[in-house]
């Protein structure tokens, strides 16, 4: 048994939600370890939210920046080797810079930074720096994700000609952000955000699950991306209709006031041959019809799998996994890499700074476009 | 019990699908009868199909002509009152004109016309005729949209927010109209089916049950129609982006290059306080959710309905009823504005000749507007 | 096209449920015509309620025997051919009966007699007059149902080896019965509903099913049949252990105090090598799974379905069929088969009377078994 | 944070399937933390396999025996507390009496043993040393089934009057055992797995869930339990009638031939005025449905579920738990229990010894009435 990854957290303490999330997906195959934190940016909290996680006082630390300098002290065998960052979006890119250059490896939530100079900084430090860069675009996870990307690449439903993403939730179909819900306040403060709301939280996950399993790069896109919610700054829902290289199309919709759903996550693809469809909420299945009209559902443990869902499978079919199970093997992979030295999310299985880097890119042409007509992508 | 509502139609004969349908539908209650027919574009074809139905020889005509002078000459009880256009979108307008002129009442099937004048047209002959004039937009008919409409127009779901609509299919996915296929032919073919393919044919489905469940005017729309399938030169594909008069959010998908779709009509309305959703093949269902997190499956057939789906309900909740009730539903609302002599859609259940140019206007103003960003709409 | 059958109706006049659907069902496709009624057991009822529908008023008869007394007198090509029987379970033998020794065929509800002696004695009189007499089984007329009966019959899933075969409803769940709703009135008594209360009502419908798509012969069962209801004399819940020749095991469950279930018909058969399962509130749909793991789910409409699905079926896939469809087909099979002259119920789809008695002696058996261990079945 | 328990794990070594769910569902939540192992009855292969897990060389012990006097011979604070026994049903007994004789708490597999006075000898021995003793019945750590407790218990549903519960699995369709698939092989031996095989192995949890959730007590059962597979000296198909104290009825069935089933663990239950009924394949969600007719859907994480569903949720609604979850909730319960010194399960969410010897002579009871009809419990 390899011994797992030290890391130490930025962000992700008291209050927090994804913090813990991340802690979990680490702990669960043993793939990381939790020895340092710098959980909030109130160096008292922070400090206290690392006791609270049962760290060793002096690797509690009141700031990302004393943490960094703290272990860099410490012995080899003994320091953390990466930093995961959990604050918000304008919080990402210091942090993870400074980590890079200081030797540790990076995980990071999404989207990777606000702006597209930033991506691009973190692109261009990790390729120095050569460490390893993993975004946690944790739906990647899932093992009927792999499975569904796996059969786009191999051709089991022919060329592409249609692809639907949606990521739809209810939370913020009331001004939650003026009642002091922490979640809320940052998601929809452009300064901390970025320049997406809905568009950036989720839209980002549905832009990138989309790129991983169809591989389609997006040429021209025309959006709306509107805040409902009176008073908002920020998109709380925006649609998108995209053209893509080759000819394919598609429809984006990320919204935040769609009452009724919870983590609405659905990717549908549909080919010259064949046609894919896959929903978070219940993710062991994958839907595959054919030209033919054969209509069948894969699951998740089923013999005949790609190896790659194989891989990221713990359990036999009917003994569902879910969201932390998915989570995790992004962290199995990302340990793997760091292990192996090489960053190279593909074969390890988690998104890299390029994957980041190009959600970051689409969010901020996705916003610039809106009520504009077509806007032709950078790439 | 009133006696039938005695019809010609015009088109429906051997080879053809919908027409069949429309028997069925009014025959289910009793509320039409057919009496006459110019069944097909070939005279020949058009007399023979009347045999096979069982038309009195001399009331099968070979052109709709024929039948409109010659039932104009027999008794007034005796002579039919109503035709019933099933014929391809192209040959709409003109017998429809003739029949109101000629004083018989008019079924005819969706989208009315191919021109924004013509639809104009019948407007105007029916207003001036005071005649009754149904639109088969058959997917009015159900209990469940109905219900769907008294909730959103009671303000069940509050102030409309977002709308989804989408009527996917598969099978234009190959070029079915090269082997002959009647009913690919001329629904790819413009100078039959009109400026839109799968947005004339079912996107006019999907605009319909959308305004009738919303009530929202469409002020802007932003669209991408496209021929997936090589040379074909009419849309198989279509995407638009909507934005409504008071400010909602709506996206509209039509599709007939999505494999595995039979037949993927699907409505989701989301309000400030709640939402609806409402599948085509599962029509017995509509899924309610609302901001405090309920959520609630109601059935037709439960108690508690509004009027209008009871009316439209011939069996108890579990008896499902499905396409050919839901149809017939229309023939019995129009039936009974026909012996009402009133032109009332909404009282009676069908949708009017106004519902029809709207339709019309919609499919124009898409497919015009595709690739070149926003563009308003006329009203 | 053939003329449809002329049938007269007994029972379901005024304030009953079932006589409407089979009228409809009749009509749907013009297999078979009204022509005259006695419609209900108080002569004046039964004469206003022919009125009601249309009949002629010498044709509205006040009771059964003056119908068939008075159809016998008319002219060969104007009386009816046929008796369809609406009637309580107390009221289908003596009609039944006595319209075969008359000359003409029937069409009678299910559960066919009370007792097992009636439902011999209509076996013998059907084949002595030659005439048709069809029991409407109406699941048996769903094509998935048709489907599922040609797979297993033609080996797709292997030998069989279990079924679970459920009817829940819910609407007995309160004593209904007490408030004079007039269906609860009658099924809850035993003196006309016959011994089997859930188990004759809806139970008889899980026997049918249950052979007609597996063909096993039940050997032996072991049951309760329990009134749930406090006061109520016959079971409105019961629960069977069935044990078929060959060795194949089932359950079967009958109830109509399960809150919650509207018509929840379900089969589900498991062999070596695949299993199917159906459920009627979704009836287009058959799941099948096989041995390798597959799970497919065929549509009503798909290429490739059994001649008797396809024949079955009116409308392409996607285009919901339902009850009343199903219904029709049982119609259409018996009228083809008056036509023919030949009481051939498989080649003709629809329940013959010998499958009527089999359900008889089902009900009497799993109603006399209750409580008392295993008990072998006659045969 | 308290520290987690100390465990050694009895069973669970290469190629054994369990053991790593035990082992992930205690590191989950940092619960419990695997200290020593004894981990196959096979010397060698039970300390190379703790080798592979990470232990310390000097507690991977050959045999439980070893392990119990080699952990007791370490300092307090260093030694394991609680033992986990995932070994073959006819081993646990021995172990457990052991462990608790010796002063450690144990958390063993279920069916707990093999016969109702093993059974019992456990139960004394608990009372005796006040150990805590946990059954893993992991199904009931689902927030759902503890949101279905909660109903039932709390009168949401009324009286209850039927209960299905179901457990279908396919992977013993073929005599995989003769193929020498390990866990085949021990389930389908009846001096291994007791006398009874699906009804031992998933029938247990079907008998605990119902009971766990509704609270009856069964007086009476009729069953029929068969070796569907030639050859197989024991059940692997059941079905089993149930009467309740208090008049209640009930079905359970357990099958692991039933084709096309992977882990199809279904609950339902109905009361005088509502009913609910849950799926461990879609573990998130509760149906429930009223005597008026409602029909709603309770998912995982809503606000308004019950105290002791939140407390088992880690993750916000939408974002899907599942197997891992719901078993490291038992994991969680019972090391609250340990660090508490009170072995009450109801309490902190585990099922206890008495749990255990109740579902021990279910079982027992159950095949002993195979074909023998009606059969009352000893309680």
């Amino acid at each position: 048994m390899t011994a797992p990854i030290r890391y130490g957290m930025i962000g992700g303490g008291r209050d927090a939600f994804i913090g813990g999330v991340h802690r979990m997906a680490a702990r669960l195959d043993n793939s990381m370890t939790l020895v340092a934190g710098a959980l909030s940016s109130t160096p008292e909290k922070a400090i206290a939210s690392g006791l609270d996680l049962g760290l060793d006082a002096n690797r509690s630390y009141g700031t990302w920046q004393d943490m960094l300098a703290g272990e860099a002290k410490r012995p080899e065998l003994d320091r953390m080797q990466c930093v995961v960052i959990v604050t918000p979006n304008n919080v990402h890119h210091a942090p993870a810079l400074a980590a890079l250059e200081a030797g540790f490896h990076v995980v990071c939530d999404k989207p990777m930074t606000c702006t597209n100079d930033e991506a691009q900084e973190l692109v261009d430090a990790t390729h120095r720096t050569g460490r390893v860069f993993a975004v946690t675009y944790n739906y990647t996870g899932y093992p009927m994700v792999l499975q569904a990307r796996d059969m786009v690449r191999s051709g089991a439903i022919g060329a592409i000609r249609k692809v639907f993403v949606e990521y739809l939730q209810g939370w913020l179909a009331t001004p939650l952000e003026d009642d002091g819900q922490k979640q809320a306040h940052w998601r929809t403060d452009p300064t901390r955000a970025g320049a997406g709301g809905a568009m950036g939280d989720i839209g980002s996950h549905a832009e990138n699950i989309m790129s991983f399993v169809t591989g389609l790069d997006v040429e021209q896109c025309c959006s709306d991306a509107t805040a409902i919610v009176a008073g908002r700054s920020i998109d709380d829902d925006t649609a998108v209709l995209l053209r893509f290289a080759g000819g394919a199309r598609g429809v984006l919709s990320a919204s935040q006031v769609c009452v009724g759903h919870r983590n609405g996550l659905t990717l549908r693809v549909y080919g010259e041959t064949g046609s894919l469809s896959w929903r978070q909420e219940c993710p062991g299945q994958l839907h595959v019809c054919t030209l033919e009209g054969h209509d069948t559902t894969l699951h998740r443990g089923d013999s005949g799998l790609c190896e790659a869902a194989v891989n990221a499978t713990r359990l036999p079919g009917g003994h569902p996994e879910a969201f932390i199970e998915a989570f995790a093997n992004i962290y199995r992979g990302a340990a793997a890499a760091m292990h192996a030295g090489r960053d190279d999310g593909a074969g390890f299985g988690y998104q890299t700074v390029a994957d980041g880097a190009r959600g970051v890119r689409f969010i901020n042409a996705v916003i610039g476009a809106s009520g504009r007509g077509w806007t032709t992508l950078e790439t």
